[in-house]
């Protein structure tokens, strides 16, 4: 560990376990906290989870930061297999914030939670010196209700089980780099940042038996199968040629040689399931809105436990290792 | 209303009442947001309350932005008569940051939820560029369990109600002052933060009348009076020869020039309860190690609704404003 924070400790990736599991972790260490899933299930089947976004640029394509620190904390809840009952937001504002900004970003949060039927049930509201914060920081906390038959566990994959995923990869990242660095891409990058809860209501309808859901944020699927498989003591056999991915995303993607399973999310999730239940499971994520482009992209092995690996176009397999983490900072 | 975001906007004065009541509240308008308390209460008996810590300096004497961060938020509960179950934690932090900076102030908010025994379930950690944050912020949000008999309400207040405080005022901000201007006391001042929770339960076990709590945080007792009494359409009248101020405190706000009604507290709550009550819940006040310099300091009055006065050790009296808010930025 170094003496001091590098910008990658906060990337999703092998930095940030570091970061994590040394100094972290070991001092807040609890039953509850250790369940290490997105959110902690809390008696009387009520789930709680928290996320900070610090997203630049504040506006994107597809979003902005306040419907993502919408989207992503019901996503965090919906990983739960629970229902999302309330969110409670706190604001931090870098003074010289442009007041018209903050009410747009404000609206669309406020419209993102209506449209989930959450409210917003307390908050608070800082502001830092000039060159002290980035424009806007937010800070959603979200109590849901477990809907799930049984908490999910990051330890639970089974070999045999079939990955799923709900629809085209990295479109998020790509469109956030896309923003930033004002790539001239022909076709606009939109972001992904879409609230998944009633898609895994009507998962969790028709496939009760989903050993667990996960959002492939910071790090993309990369990062989620290797801490999952690392959890599981299990192997993640993924198949490329099953990757859903919208052309202008893998044409950006190429350019810029960057992989797509290392790119953030913000609109997907992964579905892990016993095989019986995967047809069915598939054909119920196809019937919503939010997964006509669903797919089975790999399967759980007892072999190579801990390890992911990707069954390339070409015929060969590689690994697809944690990634680093630096590639994209300040993505959520 | 500005077109820009000010400094003062987010000191806890007239300022930060226009951005919540001009742009952020009419946009997130709900009945339980509405209820417009330090915390929300939910079906269930449940509380739910949030809190950023912007502090700066981040370790001062009496302790640190970590031990606040629990502090603060239990303390908000305790304000809506709750008994603390759960907090999340997020850290925002800054490229940077000296790791054994980052272990302490872990170290002392985890020490400070173990007192409580309260457990930190659930969390997230961004990191943003140099120069993008400062050190570290830290939101934490928590729930609770009511244990008063019923909700309190910023509408509350009686005429005849009685106004007691737990000890010395405007320790806080007096010591985080002088820490970060480096202010030569002869006395070093040492901030009041401290968890009120206990106190609480042995003030509702003593005076179940309560009828609402509050800490005079940003702003100081001047700012949640004035709040207070414009919520409930009373006057209130505080005594000024009533008023505990330890002797450092008191020298050091003479010299600088401030009002002691202003500064904020972090280990201070103003209780308000019928006057029969009045006596035995001074008593269990006093008993209590974080009470026992409590004392009566004011009246809630049917006269000059919405405003707040001081009788004066002269004998006169003067209208304690709503501080504007610029006096100490970053308290809290």
């Amino acid at each position: 560990m170094n003496e001091h924070l590098t910008l990658a400790a906060g990337a999703g990736g092998k930095a940030m376990a570091e970061l994590l599991d040394q100094v972290i972790r070991p001092l807040l260490s609890n039953p509850l906290l250790n369940q290490g899933h997105d959110g902690a299930y809390l008696p009387g089947d009520l789930c709680m989870t928290t996320d900070a976004y610090v997203i630049r640029p504040l506006e994107f394509p597809g979003g902005d930061i306040g419907k993502l620190a919408v989207c992503g904390t019901l996503n965090d809840l919906a990983m739960c297999g629970a229902k999302p009952l309330y969110l409670s937001l706190n604001l931090i504002l870098e003074e010289g914030l442009e007041i018209a900004l903050l009410r747009r970003v404000l609206t669309s949060l406020a419209q993102e939670a209506a449209l989930a039927g959450v409210q917003v049930v307390t908050g608070d509201t800082k502001v830092v010196e000039r060159g002290k914060a980035d424009g806007i920081f937010i800070v959603t906390t979200g109590l849901g209700q477990r809907i799930a038959p049984q908490p999910f566990s990051p330890q639970g994959l089974q070999p045999g089980d079939l990955v799923l995923i709900n629809g085209p990869l990295a479109q998020h990242g790509m469109a956030i780099l896309a923003a930033r660095e004002q790539l001239p891409f022909e076709t606009p990058l939109r972001s992904d940042c879409a609230a998944l809860h009633d898609l895994v209501a009507t998962m969790l309808e028709a496939a009760p038996e989903i050993r667990l859901l996960r959002d492939p944020t910071r790090g993309g699927v990369a990062a989620t199968c290797n801490e999952l498989a690392t959890a599981s003591q299990v192997g993640i056999c993924l198949q490329e040629n099953q990757l859903p991915l919208d052309p202008p995303t893998q044409a950006a993607l190429a350019m810029m040689g960057l992989d797509a399973l290392s790119v953030a999310n913000e609109g997907k999730l992964l579905a892990f399931c016993p095989a019986a239940a995967a047809p069915r499971l598939l054909t119920a994520m196809q019937g919503h809105p939010l997964g006509r482009q669903s797919a089975v992209i790999g399967l759980v092995t007892a072999s190579t436990p801990g390890q992911v690996w990707l069954q390339t176009k070409a015929g060969g397999t590689r690994l697809v290792d944690m990634p680093l983490g630096e590639q994209l900072p300040r993505i959520c």
